[in-house]
């Protein structure tokens, strides 16, 4: 009765969802465009949000919580913010149902309409810096730094779990500064913060580096983006950290008297990553067995499966419970499938979907062998190891594997990165195998919708090694300052 | 400029209202009945939330996370849970907003009204079990045990910060189970959780019991309530935990094969609390200086104080910084005050109405009779300590105030139950200064509904030693077969 995974070469969008499904990470909800995450995806959002808070708080950001609803009034007053955030949204006119005529259902009370409609958060700069303008009156007050964990909701019209959904979980941080120099640092910090985390937490390498005009955060005066390659070669943006410049400062009013006694509108920055980043998780190092995970997120690091027959569960489940405590002072997130109504291989299968770094395979014959059988879930390389060394060998296996699957993510954004400098072999790029381009741009917004619009690339981001390298732009020839890193995106 | 407390004497909700504000747990937003949560307020949830996690996972319910929209339709389907929830609530109706004509605000996009209106989450028993209608299928699914950590919104009409907010957060836990005998004994073991919680975590005692007819749950075959008492002797509702039998299994068909094949209705429960304790905490142990915190539940255990003029400023820190390394690995939540444009007489009272546990003053003098002075919040007991003894002395004060603030919330719950045979004493209870009555009622809600219009006190719970003590009710006289607690409430 269980499905297969779609295989990748086959469907790479049915092989994602059939993860999704078949590890339990998520489902569709009857709710349009939103999802229920499942307690297993929910347990790997829990150590993310464990992990990147601490760094977060390290930085020197306190956690606080805002209202869900933002008066309409708000979101019109930053001119750019307006255009880019009021549209797609979820928008509350009314505060009371009353049961129909026919007292069979509910419906709205039109006697409830709001004077002013809500519309819930689909980001929280309004909300929070209207706040922020009382908070801060005096250089003493600065830098201010404030990170809400939060549900968000744009109304997005096609959505994948994870991706994009119409509701989704997010951190977002907001940072006001007295100089533009240190809202700058702030936002570099951040989005180094985010580079730092998926690499040695998420065992992914990314590119980072600043978004051109047209891919910039509504109201920014600068964005940074975190871009991810996708197995496809297709990029995901994985985080965003905006330097604000004054802009909000001047239309919430926020100022502060420096020390000359002087009013000024201060410096801000916000950055944020989301849910999405499990839907990066699931793309960079999964296979067409399922979920691959690194040790550092995965909420069960070991399984330990006993293969056993009713003659001798007795003696196979006391050794197991053995191994058990040998592995779970150093280990912890162990879990013991002893289930008598499935088969082991029923097992073995289910714990790869949902990508367990490590099986251990416990049999009568690994007893009298005095040992047990090790299996490695991205390699599913097998091992008979002995008692003795299993605590020493499953940690160094832990350890190896967020190295090798860290290594390998590199390798493929590395060697599916073409530099190129010529048009035909830039469109080349993105009609074959896929993957990321790097060329020359000229910085022209319709260069970059002439290169959409023939090869649904944009730019992804401006990377430190790619700025102030002259060439040629890809698209029109003139002169170019900088190479650009340009991908399909999701 | 700092505002005073207002004492307690002169008005009780005035008192509470200056506490919440200066020692900065929240404030009023610009939405309507939305509180901002502040980085202080939001510590201590974090550290509710961590503690009570850790118990509901030790329950077996896994943590995840559904939809922030309800389609209307769902609500009307459990016929009392309506009644309940689909009045006062937060109602989508579109989804886009464009530009007005002149170009100078948004407003809603009549285009873009929903087919079926959307209510944000007033508590999620329709989302959910929609969903785990397609989860269970046979009884090996069962127990199946979630929880969700979440936003939830009413649209209270009065509100007051913690203790009534249109939106608030909290923790709602959902079980199914094969038979009601389980599904009652979860009920009764998370009601205990939430009083061993309130005890060992919170430092407060409760009363704990079922709620009678009236003031259960939409849609639930009996709910039990925790009821702690605040200092005016009103009771505040802490937490409820819900048997709902097969109310809902029936409506969202969720049917799972048992054992012998047959179909069957599983049984459910329900159970949460609420950024609600935050107030209860508040108004438990707090005095007319300010909030006073229980030490386990503290965001800053203990802070260091130096007191230095600018010719003695590296000597004093110096010290200061000895001691706090003295205190760090064992204490871990320390703060070092060390801000030099605001006095020690300023810091003082600043710390004392954040209710940090223990203030160390260190000056010149001190150092010099090497030791320091070590100040408990609640009782404001001055100590002259030596350092050699500082480590152990500070965790004994902490161990026992802890301790003191538990039996203080015992003895004046005790002290203010008042055991009422006389209806003219009974309403004496609640015109004076204030407390719950225990007494006979028959179990008429008419009686339920006349005590209330005299004395505004509602029945809170049937306490356990309440249970089958005969006496008569104390409205109308007859026989009654309970003794219950009777309370205004928040």
């Amino acid at each position: 009765m269980k499905k297969g995974i779609t295989p990748r070469e086959e469907s790479y969008s049915k092989w994602y969802l059939d993860i999704i499904e078949q590890a339990e990470l998520a489902e569709n909800s009857p709710v349009r465009g939103c999802m229920v995450i499942k307690p297993y995806g929910y347990a790997i959002w829990e150590k993310i949000r464990e992990e990147l808070n601490k760094r977060i708080s390290d930085s020197g950001a306190e956690n606080a919580y805002f209202p869900l609803f933002i008066p309409k009034s708000f979101l019109s007053k930053e001119a750019s913010h307006v255009k880019g955030f009021a549209k797609e949204c979820a928008i509350v006119t009314h505060h009371r149902l009353k049961e129909t005529e026919d007292g069979q259902g509910v419906e709205v009370d039109p006697e409830s309409k709001l004077e002013e409609e809500l519309i819930i958060r689909p980001t929280s700069e309004t909300i929070m810096y209207d706040t922020f303008s009382r908070w801060i009156t005096s250089w003493r007050d600065l830098p201010l730094k404030i990170n809400q964990w939060a549900n968000i909701v744009r109304w997005e019209k096609r959505t994948r779990p994870f991706l994009r959904t119409a509701e989704f979980l997010w951190q977002e941080g907001h940072t006001v500064h007295i100089t533009h120099e240190e809202a700058e640092k702030e936002v570099l910090d951040r989005l180094n913060m985010y580079v730092e985390f998926a690499r040695e937490f998420l065992a992914m390498e990314t590119y980072y580096g600043r978004k051109s005009e047209s891919e910039k955060f509504a109201g920014a005066v600068d964005t940074y983006g975190v871009e991810a390659m996708m197995q496809d070669g297709k990029a995901l943006q994985f985080g965003t950290s905006h330097d604000l410049g004054q802009n909000f400062a001047k239309v919430f009013n926020i100022q502060f008297t420096d020390q000359n006694g002087e009013l000024q509108h201060p410096w801000q920055t916000s950055w944020g990553v989301s849910t999405r980043m499990i839907g990066a998780l699931v793309m960079s190092h999964s296979d067409d067995k399922g979920l691959v995970l690194p040790p550092t997120v995965a909420p069960i690091k070991v399984v330990l499966v006993p293969i056993f027959k009713d003659s001798n569960k007795d003696k196979v489940l006391t050794y197991t419970k053995d191994v058990y405590k040998q592995l779970e002072a150093e280990i912890g997130a162990l879990k013991l499938d002893d289930r008598d109504f499935v088969s082991p291989g029923f097992k073995f299968n289910e714990w790869e979907k949902k990508g367990v770094p490590v099986r251990i395979e416990i049999g009568e014959r690994d007893i009298e062998n005095g040992g047990v059988v090790v299996v490695r879930r991205d390699t599913l390389e097998k091992k008979e190891i002995k008692f003795g060394d299993l605590k020493e060998t499953v940690i160094k296996i832990l350890e190896e594997m967020q190295k090798d699957l860290y290594e390998k993510s590199k390798q493929v954004l590395v060697s599916k990165t073409y530099r190129v400098e010529d048009y035909e072999e830039f469109k080349k790029v993105f009609s074959g195998e896929g993957g990321f381009a790097r060329a020359g741009w000229c910085g022209d917004e319709k260069c970059e919708e002439g290169i959409k619009y023939d090869t649904k690339a944009t730019t992804r981001c401006l990377t430190k090694d790619g700025e102030g390298v002259k060439g040629k732009c890809i698209y029109c020839g003139k002169e170019s300052k900088d190479e650009w890193i340009f991908a399909k995106a999701y």
